[in-house]
């Protein structure tokens, strides 16, 4: 995690703005022979794409991608993949009236302090739309983890939406893709639409908590001590825009547990791998994963571009109010899920290969046996 | 944040296990010219040194750190700086009965299964003593940022242990220094000392909630977007042992705002710089800090190693139960107190010098002027 | 240097082969505030285009650079700025005859070794066309030196075209621009035109020399000892295709030197800076720049692209021969010269952001004054 | 390679200074399960020791190694190996009388001008005593070769001393430890002794070419298109003290020939594997391993430190002149031959590393099978 590329080996650079010509990611390190072709990716755009329902802002972009390298004959070759997305929907102008006034709660603020750079057309390299090239290049990470590992499954889902969470006993993955907020529980997507329909036409917006769980990650991954596969996984998330917080497995509630409690209990399966009575570590402990789901939640603040005035400054230095018109998501965390999806399965699958660097063990196999 | 190294420009490398002849933190990076010695490192060694009082592990080791390299006539040259610590009390006895035995909540399987190398002495690499390491490099890094910011002030202190928080209404930052549990509230502190007693005889562990604080951080510290300051903060935080959430500014509670509450509203100080209303934001939007605190918050998990029986596996499969005696901390969390500053420390420092080399900015200059 | 990225703060990673759609660089850690725009980096661009004179290959292409991302009104942003070059002349049927076939002295064999992929169309990735992105680069890394440092002049040029050098007596900088060869003796390149042509139609190629000489150079650039300015000056050229050897001052000629030969002496200069008698050292010092010139030479192999039949294998084993048609460089080397201009105006910038990072000295300021 | 770490998955931080307590090498990302302990390290420090001939400096240091970490049971364990030596023969007093004066061809200026802090006691970090570290690490990686690649040879030898070269057709592996010069030559090392004793006694000295070779190498080993293979050999000869060139197989001499000369042509073996008809490559194309011997060559430049006097300035900016007197090589190239097989040995060792974490291939396999 460096300026704009991530990952040791498998390594990711996005690049581009909401209003430039286009954006994209710059992929190195994709295993050779993968197979891959622009619709693959395009999937997993388009659980992102906006546009889709009432609950995310209405702004209409494909997000067509297009491969300009790194694949030939319907493979990867082991060279750098340039994905990129160009930007069709830029409508600059929606934005004219807050040109030179800080958004409260936006990095408008603070890029025009770093920078000295004022690109006022929506956000720049801060936008939400950054996250199209990370969704693209988590596409390429699953076709590889098709390859490679092809017993893993990433899947994302809310858990949470404002002051409203699902009811665990009430979770069916199969929900998921069944409504607009992929929630796992179907009677808590109905209290999110009432809820955030009323939000909206208040010109308010909320935050939400998303949940990503990989099933089949091999026991092995992680580099410790500070390439732990779940400091990857809190820096990758945290990396994602109006991300507030990073929880493995308990989570913060793991402060509340004794150790009685906390020690997820071990019997040997009758596969010869051990089998767990719980999985309070998220399946991660001192770093490397133990075989279990992989459970990583995170929290995305309200976005800031609403409709509720708030006090603010000018670039000028004066005292002024404002008000954000134009076209947004009241609940941005939302759009994260596919987006904390991609991020997963990049960490994952540059973790499969930092293993077999300095293991040399294959996916799945582990150096230190068990009985 | 790779492997065993941290940190972009001012770089970390911890080395050692828990029961080798020593360990310590090579650290590159560091701007010369700053004054440093052996007893102000050890001042901030000495606030994480076990055996203190009756709430931290028995293992008494001085924990004396020497400098080998780096420094000449009393300052910083520029060059590497190794800081070691040698290992006095091993007493590698202590682990014998549990030679074989994995345990639950434990990294020694995952260790075994990474590397196929066990370990048993306690813990090795993954033994919460590595943080040592990190104290001294925070040392370095605090006596740097001394030198380059004198302004920035880092504390922390626990704001939770097992169930029980501190009452915000009751902060008092002096009080930080006069309790064992480095609370910031008094009352606490006595209700955790009774809680803990008690925990302590039953021998179970708990977890705990720290918080970090850093003020007089100047503006425009970052590196979007996979550099972010909370990007690091949170692969910083998390990388240490124990740690399952990382939390910035409202954390978690962000998901539950209206963009209109979690808006931290601006107003135009007297002294030519924004002033916000609120700090929902923990000191840092898009990445990049405000210039207001940066908030910083991890939760530990309970130690595994408790006196209560728990059900395990041995390496060679069998199923068995577990009990770890010897000297163990009720809670691992009390001693992430000074780890979590260092960690801070170094964040900061790190981001100050990439700031200086991207924007070529001195600290506390802004390249884009409001006002 | 790792992987298809070079750089530390100012990286650059190049991306796409020569028969793809496109190729490109992706530049992160540009300062902000550079004015740049397309014609600035075309410039550059077209020192290197193929096609220009009978000495360089005929494939004919615009290689005209678009900048998508980290621009705005005109300047740089601080964020990646994405260059792409399309390919439009890609006729790959010219290749169709060597599908099969291994060209001896040319990396397909190594290519298909290692990721088990035959881009047989004109060396994918390995092609020569790679390096126009890096010269893209270069032109940005050019625009941030004009801002940060102007008073650095950098230019390269042949001092040796097969068997035949310059006379260092005849050496005029401003004969470069104005022969087809890059050279700065004009009775070299009118031997060198005899030989080529001669060469050419016996369907031979052969190496050159060329050197790089960066002027106004501030003492002080390097990081020792593993990133030292020569350190990186050689990674750099090595990386380019088909460069042998790499020299800094003095370079393969020091061997023979005596002690007192070799040390260039100081005086104290009328300005309050060090003045030497002498240059052995190519401006490099302990990985350090000391002030003077930074004089970098490499030698490139002859193009294993020739019309003379050569013994090698097929894919599938087999013993044959081997001619290659097509449109291919006589001569390699004289297009490696922007290339190489290229590569040392990145370096150097790179060197300056991280003085500034790890020494916090402007450009042109030391920490040690002299006198 | 970076400040002071280099390598990619073996990463090698050396630090320390001449005249410090210690210096050491922090070794990332050795695999475990290799056997090691210290007489196998020692062995290859001892290639490098100071005063055991008259022809290398008389300082007497037993450059005795430690392991302090990374080791347990006889193996490494795939935590950081920290191999630390302790100075013992500081002698500082030697350096007195140069305290105020730079010598001419040596860093001291430049570190002074960069870092503003001068160690006058020898160097400091750009003491050539830094490369024992290097060498140490050397015997780690080459431990590690060992296990992975036992059919991997490493050796080097002088082919020049001064403007004497050896003679190719006398050449003879066996002879290179049976002189003080490492020379594959025996009359070639008797021409040089008289050469040198001449020099020593004139208080001059000289510079030397080293080439060093390793066989048994697999195919398809460097990382296109910035992590090449001989880019990285290029930056780890480069980086050692005094190196000012560095050749890949025919190097500088490559710009002579034509491509019809230079191609080495290509047979199929009867063991299934190509085979040459020379190599002019040195075992690499397009930056990746062709099975064939790694060959690469460097040229050090003399030591600058002199009894002959030179013209120089002082610390505070006078003309003068300066005489070093003290112990040291009269040609530093000599010890700068372990010093290149041990960066050939961890450039090799990160590569094979590299290529299993890409490519997911044990060492000798090639994803491309010929035939």
């Amino acid at each position: 995690m460096s300026f704009n590329t991530f990952g040791h080996l498998f390594r990711v650079t996005t690049w581009g703005e909401s209003h430039g010509p286009a954006l994209g990611a710059t992929v190195d390190g994709c295993p050779p022979g993968v197979p891959i072709d622009e619709p693959f990716i395009q999937q997993w755009l388009d659980r992102r794409r906006p546009g889709q329902n009432r609950f995310t802002t209405q702004r209409r972009e494909p997000d067509a991608v297009k491969i300009l390298s790194g694949v030939f004959d319907g493979v990867t070759t082991g060279t750098p993949v340039q994905l990129m997305i160009e930007n069709t929907d830029q409508r600059s102008k929606d934005y004219g009236d807050i040109k030179d006034k800080f958004r409260p709660g936006h990095a408008d603020i603070t890029y025009w302090q770093k920078y000295g750079i004022r690109d006022y057309r929506g956000g720049g390299r801060s936008s939400a739309r950054e996250t199209a090239a990370r969704v693209a290049a988590g596409g390429l990470a699953r076709a590889a983890l098709n390859t490679l590992a092809p017993e893993i499954r990433i899947q994302g889902y809310l858990v949470q939406l404002g002051p409203y969470r699902i009811d665990r006993a009430r979770f069916d993955a199969r929900q998921v893709n069944r409504n607009p907020f992929w929630s796992p529980d179907a009677q808590a997507a109905e209290q999110w639409a009432a809820y955030l329909d009323e939000l909206r036409k208040s010109g308010n917006s909320v935050g939400a908590v998303i949940e990503v769980v990989a099933r089949g990650v091999p026991a092995g991954l992680g580099a410790p001590v500070y390439g732990k596969l779940d400091t990857d996984l809190a820096a990758a998330m945290m990396s994602i825009n109006a991300v507030k917080a990073v929880e493995i497995g308990e989570g913060m509630a793991a402060a509340a547990l004794t150790g009685e409690q906390n020690a997820d209990e071990i019997r040997m399966g009758d596969d010869g791998r051990p089998v767990y009575s719980s999985n309070h570590a998220g399946g991660i402990l001192g770093g490397i994963s133990t075989g279990q789901d992989i459970v990583v939640r995170f929290a995305v603040k309200p976005t800031s571009s609403i409709l509720r005035p708030r006090r603010t400054i000018t670039t000028s230095g004066e005292d002024t109010e404002i008000v954000t018109k134009g076209r947004h998501d009241p609940c941005v965390g939302i759009r994260a899920v596919p987006v904390g999806e991609a991020m997963m399965a990049c960490v994952i699958l540059d973790h499969i290969l930092l293993h077999r660097g300095q293991i040399g063990s294959a996916v799945g196999e582990t150096r230190g046996q068990i009985g």
